[in-house]
């Protein structure tokens, strides 16, 4: 092989010769395990229909990637110009580009932008690993690029069902609304499918009540539920038979992002009275974040209940651009962290709930003070705690790195979770499974040739990290 | 020697091949330096009895140390099967083990939780280099491993003071309650036995009018010196009093948990009206902030008077669960850090006496985000100020690593306090005294690899590190 | 060469000989790049004056450099003792050392100290490379050294017009006062030189009502405007006057500094009413913050109108300690860095021009938390701001390493400002800037070793942190 292509082949390794001939052996016992996808954001109905297609190559790697626009906006380029198309049609500014393969070049010519980032790195392994493209992007092969990866895309072991297969995907879990029907669920079971695809339940549209349409949530939840929902009460039942209906279709786990950790048990009237004020558009943001914690509580008391894993994930304020927000909507790319505190907000529900086994609940944080400072303690210490994997933005070789790093000493790696790939890019499932898979390996390599674990331990623990962790934190 | 053998005689030493070579050739030169323990908890009685011992293998490691017991309890392993006794000596939930060599077996049985954790690296040393136990501890080998140790632990040449001159102790510090006689350092003292044992001073007990039992202490103090403490000025006088003592029976420092660094000079009166609500059992949270603030004002004007070295320990929310606490009491593994905050709380402290060498004042933090940002600053600047080592948590090889890298840039190395154990696992002081050497070592490498420090210097920064900065700070 | 040369040559790379070699030949390619320094404290009159001298070698590398007096005060050397002047003179306390030669050997006596510091490294980079003196300084070579650098001093070569055509200075911008003639720029341009030297707008001293001597600053500016400034509007069109003038004089940005991020839109009462108390002397802390946060408000807005680049300077608190800034002054050592927030606190600003690239807004911190938590997603999402380079204690060897862990992945490397010296210390100009462009080209090393970017991209990078970006980043 050339130097080149060594490279490649050992890419993520660190550069000690020793080490990374470690690292490699020890990548080699667990690159071609399947892949326990416990949270994401996968489309179901891209499984759900035999003949769904990904679409354009810019359908495909573009236009829904928010790493990758907020990137190119960051630098001054219209998102319209990219294929994305505004939430009011495009009535004002720029035009869409409606020719992907134009939409295609512009990213390829600012392709630059992504050296050393994680989407650069995802983006390259993609075409490298799954479509066979090993010249990395570029303004040039653009267009040809395009072209490739468009004809690959309309061939029948390109479609989503014949890459989950080729993937090796053991399990991926999907993230749905507490009301939604699971349709899409429903039709791959019935299409006797093998692929074992599970729904998660995420009620965050009725538990905010300052999130965006959270009266539309509400009704929806209501007419699903088919009982009106105007007290704390009832908004509790429905989501207990919400979840029943969800552990039925297979979920094994709930969701809930919160800007911060906080919980709080109101009494009932309390509840009540901040309920009312927000089905009159009166509740506050303190109202919000007290209500908010309040149903953490009772999340976590149905949890202990029905034996749904409870994830928790803490610190993005979302939507920090109004005007972006109201042109493209949620989830492109204005999302910004703050920090977070968990010792002290988390206290209550662990006080209840944290020493009962029966809780499982897994934390995310997007603020990495908190990894050795309270996560890796509280986890090492409560039995209901595990640290799920670096989370957005520390889903990245230098995130992996700090994560490991900061975490492990203190939590120990059996209480954290395995790895999460947490996309809705359902092509780059494997690659960020291979990158945790390549830095776990570069990691146990450091501590087999420091004489803190044994090559054989390393192996063990390699295999944990890639599989096993996963499958036993989320109950599969 | 194998590859195995040469992992272990340069554990802990990072992988590069030259920075290992230097970096052994370091430590070759500070690895059988005596220790000095300026600080840590061991239980004087041990080595004032010269008959006294260990007691079983499981006695020794296992259920005296909150590390481990933590890490057991994150996992579901009940600490009564590990023989740990409960507080109201065990009326409800699990049997308390007995058997300690079942107990044993349970540990054993369970030793992959500490796989690259500082408990799991301790252990491994100790057996080995204590107990010479090369083989790893296993669910396998659990019982021969604990016979072999109990057999150790039963020889003269395995007694406290036996090891205490084989680990080559040259100071070792205990830390004892303000009101406590020094029975045992008395009794060390006319034994005629050469070991430096040294007390040090620690009022929380009678400082944090919140602290469990605080009444009590009060009422202890009053006793011991005679007189009724109603008053801030009566327990001020008899903590002057108390310190003298203390200094004639060899003290040479003080030291204070609190949860903030904050402080703050109170008057007389507004002192006394907390003083009075603590007594009636009124206290506040907010009094108990201030009271303490005040004390560490106070103990500090002390220090600059007696000469005794203050250390100030910052960041743990203690008993963080209500229920643990309850039924194994304090110091079991269930203390969590919060962030802390020095650039503004200890602004007042450091406006008086900060300017004064005459005070000496070792700020430890669990806040690793102080170190660059406020620590390393202030030190850098005030004579009265050194930073303390790596604590508990960030007691490790990451631990100091990020230590390293994040203080000595701007605070210096002469700003830094040479190392603590803070243990009251005796048999891993010289095993966490060479971590911190190898860790040293490793790093002073790295520089001499990068052109930073020269070879001669690294050689006498690494004496510095292991021996003369501990001696210095203290004021031994 | 010897290994001794070698490491010399090789300073500040890593010590993997792989990543070494590549990162060699990267450095190679940038080490002779001409300096862009777009942020720094060069007294103008050194070059406005082709005769000015750096003085003795005490006034060039000791008296006048905070980093190193705070280290000596920290350890207990009297600065006066070290020819620093207090404020009054020397009235009490030590006597002012006169003899520059003795106060040389007084901080060569101490060089220990600066091991494996930044200033340990720019002194020891300084006499190699600008002054040719390869041996270490010491004790023992104090006095010789003293003396070879004063006779390089007294050279026409080392005036400072010669060393910065020397140092290959192509950009140098300075800090101006807001009211500043810009006499030494006007100087300079008059003169024929053709360096080319700029001020940089810079109002602190007029729009923190709270900063020492506001009353005299607003005095002074009303006087070089001529009209009384006793209202915000008043204040605002003098600010505006002013950046009109600075712009004529080649300015190219403004500089803020900023206790935190805080910004506000005050209605024109509310700023009124504060100005009001302000001229009283009654303004408060709390007045002092939203005043300063509406005026940051105003000044993006000027910045949005006449295009200078805005430089925000976030999370200093300025002398520490009251007694040494009543016998020093500030900027002597004593600032402390303080917690950072930026999410919340830059929110205004951003959402009125964070989305409009004609803001050009450069943020600094001294806190590194807010790297990967805040500042890298804001600025990987607002194509008005940029990263600043690591600040003041972080402009070191492992602060430059940190920052490019935590902040390209996520910001990308085109949303950073490339590098800024930050300096008043002449000398230290090209070895700074070499600092960096040898940590970059280590940090790009690892990234081509471990397949993350290919070689020929490493060198691009390598040009575009050496040159470029600052380049553009300043709209030079």
């Amino acid at each position: 092989m050339t130097v080149e292509s060594n490279l490649v082949a050992d890419r993520y390794l660190g550069p000690d010769a020793a080490q990374r001939s470690v690292a490699r052996d020890i990548y080699e016992g667990v690159a071609g395990l399947p892949i326990i996808s416990p949270h994401g954001h996968v489309d179901p109905r891209l499984l759900a229909d035999p003949e769904a297609t990904f679409g354009t190559p810019a359908e495909l790697f573009l236009i829904p990637d928010h790493y990758i626009l907020r990137m190119l906006h960051s630098q001054g380029v219209a998102l319209e110009a990219l294929g994305v198309r505004p939430r009011n049609g495009g009535s004002a500014g720029a035009e869409v580009q409606v020719d992907h393969r134009r939409a295609w070049q512009l990213f390829a010519d600012n392709i630059f932008l992504f050296r050393a980032t994680p989407s650069g790195m995802w983006l390259a392994d993609e075409l490298r690993t799954v479509f066979g493209i090993d010249e990395p992007l570029s303004s040039e092969n653009a267009g040809a690029v395009y072209d490739a990866v468009s004809e690959k895309l309309s061939r029948p072991e390109f479609r989503p069902r014949a890459l989950f297969e080729r993937f090796g995907i053991e399990t991926l879990c999907t993230t749905d609304d507490a009301a939604d029907s699971l349709q899409a669920h429903r039709a791959m079971r019935e299409s006797g499918w093998s692929g074992d695809v599970r729904p998660t339940f995420r009620p965050d549209g009725v538990v905010n009540v300052l999130a965006t349409g959270w009266r539309d949530s509400i009704n929806t939840l209501s007419a699903v539920v088919g009982r009106d929902i105007t007290r704390t009460s009832a908004l509790v039942s429905a989501l207990e038979e919400r979840r029943a209906f969800f552990t039925s279709m297979g979920a094994v786990a709930t969701d809930h992002a919160a800007e911060t950790a906080y919980v709080e048990s109101l009494g009932e009237a309390e509840a009540d009275a901040i309920m009312t004020r927000a089905l009159k558009g009166q509740a506050t943001a303190d109202d919000a974040r007290r209500f908010g914690g309040h149903m953490l509580m009772e999340l976590a008391r149905m949890s202990v209940e029905d034996g749904l894993v409870m994830q928790i994930h803490v610190g993005s304020l979302r939507d920090h651009s109004p005007a972006f927000f109201e042109r493209f909507g949620a989830n492109m790319g204005a999302d910004i962290p703050i920090a977070s505190e968990f010792t002290r907000n988390l206290r209550p529900l662990l006080e209840r709930f944290g020493n009962d086994a029966s809780l499982r609940l897994i934390l995310f944080t997007l603020d990495e003070t908190t990894y050795a400072r309270e996560l890796a303690p509280l986890a090492g210490y409560y039995p209901a705690l595990r640290i799920g994997p670096p989370w957005w933005f520390h889903d990245s070789l230098n995130g992996m790195s700090r994560y490991l790093d900061q975490v492990i000493e203190t939590a120990g790696l059996y209480n954290t979770s395995g790895f999460n790939d947490d996309t809705r890019a359902f092509c780059s499932i494997p690659i960020r499974h291979d990158v945790w898979r390549r830095a776990s390996s570069n990691w146990l390599a450091g501590l087999v040739l420091r004489g803190i674990v044994s090559r054989s331990d390393a192996h063990t623990m390699a295999h944990e990290m890639a599989y096993d962790l996963a499958k036993r934190a989320y109950r599969l």
